[in-house]
């Protein structure tokens, strides 16, 4: 997500907060999540940011409009732009979705795909087993496809011409999906929600993409700087600067 | 562990806390998990308790010498009985361990065992997919099967003939664990501890076992307590009673 984001908005300066100490979200209620994504708010407006992108699909269906309420600087999520990009591409309107036990129990993307009516339908399944597999580096491997086929199977079935990759870490499985989901379009949010960046910078601040140097990225954790570089290399492809710090 | 310190110490009032906001501990840092015990410290001492049990090998491994020195209420870890119960079983001396990546890494096993020099020998070797694998129900699956032997070949290749169990969860593997590693005396610690908790009340309050009434039990979590209620049903065969608060 960051590096899509850098890509279409090189000049800007990113501020990214990995909430190390407290992931996985996943199973989480939506008190504690709203709880969580309001206390990193607070440190990203202290950094007085432009914008804010809710960067994880299980924060963005649970604190999503809790924030926009509460807060005057723009709040981007990744259910919307996700939704938005399944509809361009589907022909069948049959859609799927998978993401963590929250994202699906909180019913973020189906209010979301119920705004385009037929003949659009979700058929949705979480997959709580991926997070770990990925953060454990067996993303390639055969326990992987093992547990892909069960979780997949439910939606292989129902005919889906359209998957939405709802969690941050799944596109690190693509290969895995697509071999066992077999002829379905996959939409990974990343390309979508940096598109939805852009508009709405331009939309907002047209002035803020016009400067002569390359933009920076500050990394900052709640835990150890250590373990989020192991799980960060597999997504960013640079060098990075990871500071640790008390919410 | 809950359950045997209740079969051990049926009189005594038991206030149990699940840190279910910040869970699982397992892959993350000293500095992090000292921070939660303390705040979980100051729980337990608001509640006037008489002694603490730090019933996660993670939080036990990494925090027990830090709370020892800060609190004057006796605290017992699961490190130190588990390995006194392997010396006890094991014939060959060559012990194995199984825990989370940041229990491995603590070193607090080898530093334990160490204490009683030749002929035993530690192997150790972290097995991080184990706890999500049992909080997602495949517990007795082919999947957990063929992670188990991936994790526990080379121990098996090691020779050890006895295998502490070192993290909560992974008694409910056991049957997977006694099949992938043949014939070896697992050690489940929770019989140890409570056996420790035991001696250590006659020692410290002789009074306090005798009672005419049975003790109760109230759960604490820091996140929703439905959660909690999945995982806790599969370890504590009684009816519980569970109020979230905050830390």
């Amino acid at each position: 997500m960051a590096r899509s984001i850098r890509r279409q908005l090189p000049d800007e300066d990113i501020i990214y907060f990995g909430d190390t100490a407290r992931v996985p979200y996943g199973n989480k209620s939506r008190a504690a999540i709203v709880r969580f994504a309001r206390e990193i708010m607070a440190f990203m407006t202290e950094h007085r940011v432009k914008m804010v992108v809710v960067a994880c699909n299980t924060a963005s269906s649970l604190s999503l409009p809790s924030l926009k309420k509460a807060y005057r600087v723009p709040v981007i999520g990744v259910i919307d732009p996700g939704v938005k990009e399944a509809v361009r591409v589907s022909k069948s309107g049959r859609i799927g979705v998978i993401g963590t036990r929250s994202t699906v129990a909180s019913g973020a993307y189906d209010r979301e795909l119920a705004k385009f009516g037929p003949p659009y339908r979700l058929f949705s399944k979480s997959c709580p087993l991926f997070v770990p597999l990925v953060e454990n580096r067996f993303s390639n491997d055969r326990i992987t496809y093992e547990v892909a086929r069960r979780y997949l199977k439910g939606l292989k079935a129902k005919g889906i011409d359209t998957l939405i990759l709802g969690c941050t870490h799944y596109p690190i499985l693509k290969t895995v999906i697509k071999k066992v989901i077999g002829n379905v379009r996959l939409v990974d949010s990343s390309s979508a929600v940096a598109g939805e960046v852009k508009r709405a910078f331009l939309e907002k601040a047209p002035e803020a993409c016009r400067r002569n140097r390359r933009g920076r990225m500050k990394c900052f954790v709640s835990d150890d700087a250590e373990g989020f570089r192991r799980i960060a290399g597999m997504f960013l492809k640079e060098k990075i600067n990871v500071k640790k710090v008390a919410l």
